[in-house]
């Protein structure tokens, strides 16, 4: 038995054999096939076991995850009968008398560099495809071992480095348990993947790939972030005593679906959820959420060759307000640049991009495409509870000049004769510590603030939250960082405002007691985090709270914040 | 006549002559000469202008600058006569029958790229004296005009898009009487280059190298960051006088030299210097320093190849200590990492290096580095009043265990019967905005506080100082900055401990008032600003400026502090 530690990524226990999700070696070296035909014959081979196995995972996605996920395959399989690719690989096979993997790689190489340079997103994308169909031939070509998390067709733990989103895209619940990694945080792309998709998982283990051999018994405990390797029997029978008790705690929730969220001594918040699609709006209502307190408006912006019009924008917006049916949402306008990229803005290369020209920055000179957003945001606001939010605002003239744009598209759309809600509220996010210690003077002129709490965390401590070299200084739980959080909160009330936080945060069962104590308002957060949220503050007293978070705010360091709370015993 | 605004990045006015710094094109093709006999003649007649030429520069270098400065010619001359170059030179031209400009620039450039990657620094360098040799041989066979900045010889003005260092090294001040650039900042190396010489600039005047021709009069105003090309008569006339009244200004600054430092109200503050090498201080003691308020370290760990040993920096800081004999010397350990590389210390590229794997982050994982510099320190104590200052503290632990590795060190060196001064002072560099929230705790553990602005401007508004792109946010005067700084001064005061600051802010003219009125202890800046800084402290009231930084922290913007300053009429 091993145990091996990691982060918390998402909450539950999971217990299954183990699944390493290992990428093989696919070079090809140039090798001369001395017998063209016979490597005809094994490229013919090739392609037809790979016909098979995708037939046989289209048909059984198509069944267990639907239509949407099965097409992935049927792209597949269009690919791997395209004679505009496979006339060539023959064509070489006979013409240069190379093996058939070499000229499969070869022509399929070509293929992949021109689609990467097609200006069309949509072109590009089959780079992708047809990259993801060469290494499945190579597979049978090369007699490599490789399964593809989208086959796995009995319930494992998959043990990976890391998983890419195409990875993840590829997971079936019914069949991944949950999953461990060697790298990543708890706000890495894995990590919030596997909070979606309601797995368990434990990442940043470092080397549980190391550690461990396909088939094993394993454990993931990912609610004290343990993994446990081949387990005693005694230590099997407890993790699935807590895996159960889990699960009948996930029950329990359920049952808070329609009552609002009310600490023990009755003070009413509101717990809300964090956004990317209107997809999303379905998980929000299925997991009680009050509101939508972050809606990211980038993801509208991405995967396209092209800025989203007006009218695109506009369905978007009005399709989340009306199926929130009067529920506040509040929509952060256009935040890119940064770690975010849009391929057609052509943005310069930044030394620092954390620290250039990105969200509002950026909006505040490309008005045009600020101005496009504020319209169609403007125009849908008639459809339900609409609050706009700016991002990355870090003085008080870059509020004021968005506000003014926002107030001209305004008076046109009115002269034009579009009916725009009087009651929008303005609000700004609080992630840059100028913004924190100055809110005593920006309450007097917003509506609201919403504290986002993974950039001004890492502003804060001057770490980057992506450099795993300095992740010991992404501390949430550093009473410099509690003070902010107060400062804004106060200076929200002095003025009558509300203030709510939209960083990981505000769903983090450790902080929650705190925050709540501190008085936030609002609590925005992953749609799956809500209930357990409503249901730990249903049993704190916000009273006894305030008592606890000022006694945070004058510890010296993390963990004796971190054990003050624990000793709550939440 | 024309006026544009810049950024005042050295004090005083300049009139001269325009002298554009342009470097030419020296791309030379592949091109075939018929006649190698009249190749090679052309070569011989371009290396004898050169000669020519170098040893005129050596010889003016010579007499006006010194030995040192004119020694980078001697290294010249003999590349320019070196066989091991110039016989693959000639060889090429008769067997290839190119071009000599083709035959220079191949050679030359194989020479280069086996300098650059040679593992010695020293031989490293030589890859730039063989591409300024080059340059100039290019220069006649290519019939390109190009005056290096070393060999100006009439009274001028340089304008350029920027100076990089080895421009800003050839600079005589003799003849360049200014300079004025397109791009950079107060803080970006060519102004700070400016300020140590002690020449006016203006920097980041964005196109004034396209209105300016070579001959233009021009004046360049760096007390008010303005250019004025073509003066009329009564505008220069003006300036005339606003330079005179400067260079007047400067003798009875220079009365100020053996005075402390008092407030008009008879305050005593404390004016120390910035320094990067023991050479600097001679300029702290010739400018009145009080103190070395932060040695730079970094400057022994760059430009060799591998780490200094124990020897050479106890000999660095003996030498700092001796020369300031019993002022305080505050010594900040190494702070590499983010923007400043050490080849040998191969760290990995980072997606946001200023929020990185740097300074006191990575003195603590290499603590074997970290160690020899301590204990270079500790041996060094008993000569002079030392000061220990650790950067980029983000938490209490990290500032913990840096102390753990100081007293460690001093035991060892205790029980090997080595002197170790009992007085020596340890703090923190305060540039991360977690360290100034928490300043109150920090001030029970430390012995003092040293503010950072440069870093905690940037941090504190998110915005990378060196991007030109949101430069508009790297602002001093922002309210949120001063209150950051006074939770810093306030800290430290309610522990009977002293706060000072070594950013660009302490030697900024419209700064000081507001530092004064916060209360800091000890200002540090260039040198050369520190009778400046003397004299107009001694003009200032510390309780009137108590009441005008209460009237600042309550400002919305910096705009509106640097207008309440500008009120009191400094």
């Amino acid at each position: 038995m091993l145990k091996i530690d990691g982060i918390a990524a998402s909450a539950g226990v999971a217990i299954a054999a183990a699944f390493k999700l290992e990428h093989p070696d696919y070079t090809v070296k140039r090798q001369n096939g001395d017998d063209p035909a016979a490597e005809l014959a094994r490229l013919e081979e090739a392609l037809a076991t790979s016909q098979r196995e995708l037939e046989a995972i289209k048909e059984r996605t198509l069944q267990e995850l639907g239509e949407k996920k099965a097409e992935i395959f049927e792209s597949h399989l269009l690919i791997l009968n395209d004679p505009e690719l496979l006339t060539p690989v023959r064509d070489k096979i006979t013409a240069e008398k190379v093996s058939a993997e070499y000229a499969l790689d070869e022509t399929s190489k070509q293929f992949i560099s021109m689609f990467e340079n097609m200006k069309s997103a949509y072109l590009r994308e089959r780079a992708a495809d047809m990259r993801d169909v060469t290494k499945r031939v190579l597979t049978h070509l090369l007699g490599l071992s490789y399964v593809n998390p989208a086959e796995i067709s009995e319930e494992v733990i998959v043990i990976a480095e890391d998983l890419t989103p195409s990875d993840t895209a590829q997971l079936n619940r019914k069949y991944v348990k949950g999953f461990t990694t060697n790298i990543g945080g708890r706000t890495s792309h894995s990590a919030i993947m596997a909070r979606s998709l309601e797995i368990p998982a434990v990442v940043g283990t470092k080397d549980v790939l190391a550690q461990v051999n396909s088939g094993d018994m394993i454990i993931v405990d990912g609610l004290d972030g343990v993994v446990i390797v081949n387990p005693a029997p005694e230590v099997l029978e407890e993790y699935k005593t807590k895996r159960d008790n889990h699960l009948r705690q996930i029950e329990e929730w359920k049952k808070l679906r329609e009552i609002p969220t009310v600490s023990e001594d009755g003070v009413h918040v509101e717990l809300a959820a964090n956004i990317g699609t209107p997809n999303d709006v379905t998980g929000v209502l299925e997991n009680g959420g009050e509101g939508v307190g972050l809606y990211r408006t980038e993801f509208l912006y991405m995967g396209r060759s092209e800025l989203p019009s007006e009218e695109v924008q506009f369905n978007a917006y009005k399709t989340v307000l009306e199926k929130m049916e009067g529920k506040p949402v509040v929509v952060r306008t256009l935040d890119i640049g940064g770690d975010k990229e849009l391929p057609y803005l052509d943005l310069p290369k930044e030394m620092n991009p954390f620290l250039g020209f990105r969200a509002v920055r950026l909006c505040l000179e490309r008005t045009d495409i600020f101005r496009t957003q504020l319209r169609a945001l403007l125009r849908a606001s008639t459809y339900g509870n609409l609050r706009i939010m700016f991002p990355m605002i870090a003085t008080l003239d870059e509020f004021r000049q968005a506000k003014v744009l926002l107030l001209e598209e305004k008076e046109k759309l009115v002269s034009e004769g579009i009916a725009v809600s009087g009651s929008i509220q303005l609000g700004i996010m609080v992630e840059i510590p100028s913004t924190a210690v100055l809110a005593d003077q920006f309450a007097k002129e917003v509506d609201f603030f919403s504290i986002g709490t993974n950039d001004l965390i890492q502003y804060t401590m001057a770490a980057d939250r992506m450099n795993e070299r300095v992740s010991y200084l992404y501390q949430p739980y550093n009473p410099a960082i509690l003070r902010l959080v107060k400062m804004v909160i106060d200076a929200a009330h002095k003025e009558g405002r509300w203030a709510g936080m939209c960083g990981e945060m505000a769903g983090d069962a450790t902080a929650i007691p705190l925050l709540l104590g501190l008085g936030l308002d609002e609590f925005s957060m992953s749609a799956t985090s809500i209930l357990p949220a409503r249901s730990q503050i249903s049993k704190l007293s916000k009273a006894e709270m305030k008592d606890l978070a000022d006694l945070a705010l004058q510890k010296q360091t993390a963990e004796e914040v971190v054990q003050l709370v624990r000793g709550i015993g939440h």
